[in-house]
């Protein structure tokens, strides 16, 4: 398995798009997207999916070198139109846009549409974080493409994975931030289980006829996968399917033919609140930081080391690749050599 | 157990906060909060609480007679204090404005400190869904009074029960409302289970050594709750506490001697969105009806009679109760009665 350094691969992963037909800002902002995430220990949003990504441009599902644009605006609100290009780029548009609507007016909700996989929602919620703003980033409408998660007691599919990510800014701690499938497992992760022919964790999918099992072929044999924590789960996630999906319209969106099978109707808000809007700034910082070093101060239960704080994890692997490198296994390698030599680019 | 008419046990409740030196105002409205949660069948947030509110009055704890103001507010926002009143009657207050605000600017966000429990936070994202408005409504700070649950993984108390409720709008169906604590199990439940002596559920609570137990008085000897669906669920009732209390400031409420042991810091927020910021109000609720009757249409899972939507349980009772009256248990009416005793009023 090799280890590449942040910026090689980040070199990598431009040059392929550049020859696939990305303009240049796209290509950059991609390159920045997955390895972010791949630094972040995110493995299943990072760069292994640079092909997927090569072979929707090559398929004419994906405009590589499109940029969103604003459908209408208000003081609080815009709706954007990701006009069928990468969903990292519309989704940081989308964000940079809520961000400073934040700011100028307290408290905004932006949605977004007719973009590709937009990745990793934590880094949206990172980036609004990084700015003094909190924010709740939804995503569905997947459903209307591939319904691969049943409701809590049911034994067909109606939803997806249907992730969230909800951040907040730290002082001298790194701020809260959260992002997560609302299936017990991400679809992603599941696939890795496929990979390795290893048995799923109880109580995240159930096979064709409803039953529970630990089988990794059970999806895509006719199974769903579940919420996670039974019906508090499910609500949650109906309530990103309405956040993501029903208040911003993407069920509505035209089938224009682009856009692939599950991200044909995604929608995705984002919700954002100036931190300081009820105390002053360095107050809300201060009292965060206190709030997760608690955390990480308690003793840990029977059978765990360490009791962290939400984002942690992302954290300590950032610090450790940051320094050591990013490992590619050598599977997620091949992946990309292959999405190079589609577009005529020796990796 | 007397079965009792909406209206008489709305009666009682007034009567009793009326001679324990509520304003008719308050009174009414504690009447319609109380009434309302039994009617939905959500017996744990009812009339079993009235005798503990009337106790904090005469403990000097609860102004029964003060009215909620507004410490400042923008277009956008605006910071409530409660004035140490019921929590139903500030957590109205808070919501009416949000509402208007949503209405007026698109999205709004209210914070609410220095009142007494708010009761069933599904009635604020319920009025809200009514008035056309998505709200998510986040109760916290109690930790400060009482850390009734530990994180993920840990041994010791860090947070509380931290409620969450967010709700839409509907058509013809009710609107999508969930409200739940984000432990496995709420404090008022378990208290149910202590009650009637019986077994936990697996996964709800630990013992004072951190290990995972069933034994319903664990918490009272030295136990903790934990969070619902693991780290997932831990993340979430870290959000709820960033959202009531650190955006809000609670944690910084003076104590000046009032508010009972977990409402004294206790904070709350109020983020409202109008539905139809995206797309038309119809076209939003056509969608919102199609998810809701889509979901119930699932087959169910081997074991389960039938797929709901999230609020389904409650819609149901609600029918049922308003018919046939509210079933009141021999416990809880003693209870009333007890409230009634020490105000001079025979129930």
């Amino acid at each position: 398995m090799p280890t590449v350094s942040e910026r090689d691969l980040h070199d990598v992963v431009r040059r392929v798009l550049d020859a696939a037909g990305a303009s240049a800002e796209n290509a950059s902002r991609m390159a920045d997207a997955l390895v972010s995430a791949n630094l972040r220990g995110v493995d299943t949003h990072g760069v292994f999916h640079l092909n997927g990504y090569v072979q929707a441009i090559l398929d004419g599902k994906l405009d590589a070198s499109a940029s969103p644009s604003i459908v209408r605006e208000t003081a609080n609100t815009a709706l954007v139109d990701g006009n069928r290009t990468f969903g990292h780029v519309a989704a940081k548009f989308a964000t940079d846009i809520a961000v400073r609507k934040a700011k100028e007016n307290d408290v905004a909700v932006v949605g977004m549409v007719r973009s590709e996989h937009i990745g990793r929602l934590g880094e949206y919620a990172e980036m609004a974080a990084a700015e003094g703003v909190v924010a709740i980033v939804s995503g569905a409408g997947y459903m209307l493409g591939n319904k691969v998660a049943a409701p809590y007691g049911g034994s067909k599919g109606l939803l997806s994975s249907n992730p969230i990510a909800i951040g907040f800014p730290g002082g001298e701690e790194p701020g809260m931030v959260f992002d997560y499938a609302t299936t017990a497992m991400a679809n992603s992760k599941m696939n890795l289980y496929k990979m390795r022919n290893e048995e799923l964790p109880a109580g995240t999918v159930i096979d064709k006829d409803g039953y529970p099992t630990t089988n990794p072929t059970a999806v895509q044999e006719g199974g769903y996968l579940l919420p996670f924590g039974g019906h508090k789960g499910y609500a949650l996630m109906m309530a990103v399917e309405f956040l993501g999906q029903v208040l911003v319209g993407s069920d509505a969106v035209e089938d224009d033919g682009m856009g692939t099978q599950s991200m044909v109707r995604q929608g995705v808000s984002i919700i954002a609140i100036r931190a300081d809007v009820f105390r002053p700034d360095a107050d809300f910082r201060r009292r965060a930081d206190e709030l997760v070093r608690e955390a990480r101060g308690i003793p840990p239960a029977p059978g765990f080391e360490q009791v962290m704080a939400p984002g942690d994890p992302e954290s300590r692997a950032q610090a450790q690749r940051s320094a050591e490198g990013i490992p590619v296994p050598d599977k997620v390698w091949q992946l990309i050599v292959e999405a190079g030599r589609s577009v005529g680019v020796v990796v």
